[in-house]
């Protein structure tokens, strides 16, 4: 029988860790407050601030939202930026991503104070990943699913585990915390031959390839633990990366998607804000 | 027949590359300057920083060694290290490690001008190679690796390649460039169960565990390409971590100890010098 790794119940968890934090903190006078920088008006960005914002206030924990138009240049965005850095009422902040074409993003990640980069996009942070250092910030979906690996105490050392996708923010982050853990880390992208072999010597099997349904029966051996990063919209429908129906047949345990790593992306936010406060 | 990729044919070419560079920078009035920072009298350290330093003037470039007292401290030291930043003759350098206890090296390694890191130790080059950014500094050793794939022009895209070890000076760097060129990367280390098959699977073989000959015939397949990272010393002779005289017989084409890796990671490093006048 395959067990649901429900990412609801990590999320659970991890609200009540955050809850007992941000009390104590309130103890002491420190309300740890999120920003939330916007810049124009992408509906998806704003939905998912407001949706932030909503879930600080549940938490006790503050949020502002930065708002600052699309066509703002890269010297006032900056300066917004040291603002927020030397800002004391805003202990961590993350920057809504795309930003509009006229703007170095890289140079704006190069300018957010490490001690308030609760999204991991400063060099510094993104290095201590590399080097499994965990003084610093880690990406927040990348740490999801660590959290849902150690909730549901799945064990890691010494496991094969391969990542279907070597983007910044999952599957390369993910593989060196995955390495730090002990486990033979293998990396699989588009231009992987055989992925479907590669794919079915997975103790541990990660998804986030970002295409619809694109892990299939043949490409899991019985008894994987399947973890599925995807979050695509398929015949209005949300769906992930793994094709459920098939997949939770040979897995011994999957993560669902809607439910899954999704749904504790922004705790772990709030879990690295409430971190910010004891550094 | 096994090919033998002699990394001092690597060297040469990159020598010839590098003289070509370092005319051109001298007709417009550049001397490109290796800065070489030494704390305390550590044998090793000194007798690279002179081995170093005769090779730069070979190839007609400049070399300073900067010696410090082994009991310099921290604030002593990061000034030093700020001079250099400054220090318009010098256009790269490097620390050479050890530090001695009393520095703390990571605090060094932030406040080296990323510019000037021609060794990859700030965070900023850091970030770039596990990104796959190209516009940084490599670290030498990892990086010697690649110019060897690539001057024998070992196909790299949609390989599997199996690397031992994880450190943060071949490792790990490496995993990320040869994801970088596409190949299937698989990272194994001492918590690695089964190395044998793990190692069996590759087409390229990159041993870096820094264990004497601790690759044997029973952990390669035939026809594998096989990069020997390790320098150790055994009954007073150098070898690799590839158990050469077994696995010669299986590799399609394997680097030997010496002559092999370690023959050209100096030369990167001066590649890396000439890049940063360029820059």
């Amino acid at each position: 029988m395959v067990q649901i790794l429900s990412g609801k119940a990590v999320a659970q968890k991890l609200k009540q860790d955050i809850t007992v934090e941000i009390d104590i903190l309130k103890s002491k006078g420190v309300i740890p407050t999120l920003g939330i920088v916007l810049v124009g008006d992408e509906e998806d960005s704003l939905s998912y601030a407001n949706s932030a914002k909503k879930r600080c206030e549940t938490l006790g924990a503050g949020c502002n939202i930065f708002k600052f138009p699309a066509g703002i240049n890269q010297d006032d965005l900056e300066k917004k930026i040291l603002e927020l850095n030397e800002n004391r009422d805003i202990h961590g902040y993350i920057i809504m991503k795309p930003l509009p074409s006229q703007i170095n993003e890289k140079r704006i990640a190069e300018i957010i104070d490490p001690a308030k980069d609760i999204d991991c996009m400063t060099p510094k942070n993104i290095a201590k990943v590399f080097a499994g250092d965990n003084t610093g910030f880690s990406p927040c979906t990348a740490r999801a699913v660590m959290e849902i690996l150690n909730f549901y105490q799945i064990p890691i050392e010494g496991k094969r585990a391969v990542i279907i996708g070597r983007s910044m923010v999952v599957g390369r982050p993910l593989s060196m915390m995955l390495l730090k853990q002990n486990a033979t880390v293998t990396i699989c992208h588009t231009r992987t031959r055989d992925l479907a072999k590669e794919a079915k010597r997975a103790d541990i099997l990660i998804a986030a390839a970002g295409k619809a349904e694109m892990v299939t029966k043949d490409m899991v051996s019985p008894g994987t633990v399947v973890i599925d990063v995807g979050i695509n919209f398929k015949d209005g429908r949300m769906v992930g990366d793994v094709l459920y129906e098939e997949v939770e047949k040979l897995a011994s345990a999957i993560t669902p998607v809607p439910g899954g790593v999704g749904s504790v992306t922004t705790m772990v936010l709030l879990k690295q804000l409430v971190e910010t406060c004891r550094k």
